[in-house]
């Protein structure tokens, strides 16, 4: 399996992008495709190109952040987003894995790799790790601004899907984000929203507000893209001002005695910690293009990106896209 | 000054309420009406009533936190949330606080106090104490599930007001809840919204996204109460998660080498753990309506009552809902 990995994208690359790479290439025993511009990637991955199967594909044009995405993927043809994703096109990469411009990775799936036929909306799928029991999916985490209540109904039947064959949850609890239990409450799209999720066959839980995201209560949390942002932007946020106060983690390392270190362990706060450091996390998936595409959070460093490249894998290996298609041919059969 | 509190509303009433409002009496040396069941209230408060200036005014409804807001206020005239809003009404006490039903305090206010003329929707400002530097205003934080561009507006005229009268703040920045920060950024809410904010007095810095409610960059933030809801519950639920973990704060307090002790309160832990502690914050205030109503977090116990009467008495010495009106009277003038 060859995975392509985007070199040029997110606020660490091309160097802990490289070093994820070749971390997970090790880890994972996988091929990697290093997608960027060859003479800075010659330089800093000369030694592991013949140790590992890695090789390079020259991508002569970078987006930035903060370009507009349609307007970038449409000027830079050549860009390591757009190839990266031509990778995936032409079979010669099995998913891609990028840390760059959003909307650009978006734009550029769906212009190379399409839609599955019935999903309307593609949607970013993000894995919140922070609830003690089980990894939350939220769906959609940004990909849809403006939402009608039948995508949020496709992005339930997309986020089940990958709840169950990739994170292995047997029959996934669908919840609706809202900001309230009981039906009826919320705004107009969530109250037209949850009418049509009762008349599906997911093993629809309800309503799931915002403390569901951390407390779980449903293992799929399905929102538009834009309270999907927001709500994941805010809630890194916290972890980040935990994270960051003076480098409390450091400081627990430090401690030089070992009872009171242990006593700070012991109360789970090592591991809440590592939960909500998007350091560690894997990235979000972009689900309902014909193809496996892997978001890493733009700030990854070489962790980050080796545990996104490890869920591409994952992504793969389940063979998810398919199930997704063979999915909707089923509903549009039985329509 | 006389504060009218709801003894009936929240998780701990009516003993921590009742707790809470002689702590208030004393520290703040004002006039307590406690609305509630007598007989109850007698009990809990005879000791009292005489040292302080404390009263009880009889309600022998209770609405209860499941109960749909609208039925239940108006099958429920002699409940303690309609009784203390009459309480302000009739000029009888200055505020009203409630950690009652949201829902029901909301709409027992628009029915007894009414709308400040020019304002089409009151909305909740909530006070997000995280950011080290200063406190943020969100505002709605619950009340308006379905919202128009027109009063997103004037939940930002209605939030600088309160910034700047209550907290303080000289020329507040006013920021726009979305998920991006360039112009053009969101759904079309917000795109709409932008628009009509530039076109504003108001100290406008553009769009702020999800970590901002954390790090600051604006001092009032406006939103849909939708969004505002989610949002706010998913950043407590974190909180409450890490406030949680077999009692961090505990075992800090413990710990039994003084030196590790202070190296853990340098970080800052100790200071974080009491901002986003909802049992430290004084509720949010109901902006909009013909007088001083204060939401308690249904969660409060004696130091957050204690905390919330401390706002409404800032809020009615600040005489900030006569700000307001005025200012909608001079907008109303000027166009």
């Amino acid at each position: 399996m060859i995975i392509a990995v985007d070199t040029a994208g997110g606020e660490y690359a091309p160097h802990e992008v490289v070093k994820g790479a070749v971390k997970a290439a090790q880890d994972y025993n996988i091929g990697i495709a290093l997608v960027g511009r060859k003479d800075l990637l010659h330089v800093q991955t000369g030694r592991y190109l013949k140790k590992l199967d890695m090789t390079i594909v020259d991508a002569t044009q970078t987006i930035e952040d903060d370009e507009s995405p349609i307007e970038a993927v449409n000027n830079k043809p050549d860009s390591s987003i757009m190839m990266g994703i031509n990778l995936v096109k032409t079979g010669k990469a099995a998913a891609f894995v990028s840390a760059g411009n959003t909307g650009a990775v978006l734009y550029s799936a769906l212009l190379g790799l399409g839609r599955i036929k019935g999903i309307e909306r593609p949607a970013i799928a993000s894995i919140i790790n922070i609830s003690i029991t089980a990894p939350v999916l939220l769906i959609d985490s940004g990909a849809n601004a403006n939402c009608r209540p039948k995508y949020l109904v496709q992005f339930a039947r997309l986020g089940a899907i990958y709840s169950r064959e990739v994170l292995g949850v047997p029959s996934p609890r669908v919840g609706l984000l809202n900001s309230g239990e009981e039906e009826g409450k919320g705004n107009r799209l969530m109250q037209e929203t949850y009418t049509l999720l009762k008349e599906t066959d997911l093993n629809f839980v309800g309503n799931i507000e915002g403390h569901g995201l951390v407390r779980g209560g449903a293992d799929v949390i399905v929102t538009d893209g834009f309270t999907g942002n927001i709500v994941l932007k805010a809630l890194e946020g916290l972890g980040d001002t935990f994270l960051k106060l003076r480098n409390v983690g450091q400081v627990f390392a430090n401690a030089r005695h070992m009872q009171s270190r242990h006593q700070l362990f012991d109360t789970g706060l090592g591991s809440l910690v590592r939960r909500i450091d998007y350091r560690e996390s894997g990235g979000a998936c972009l689900l309902g293009v014909n193809g496996d595409v892997i978001i890493a959070h733009g700030r990854s460093q070489a962790k980050a990106i080796r545990n996104a490249i490890g869920l591409a894998k994952q992504s793969v290996d389940s063979a998810v896209c398919q199930i997704i298609k063979d999915q909707q041919s089923q509903l549009a059969a039985s329509e």
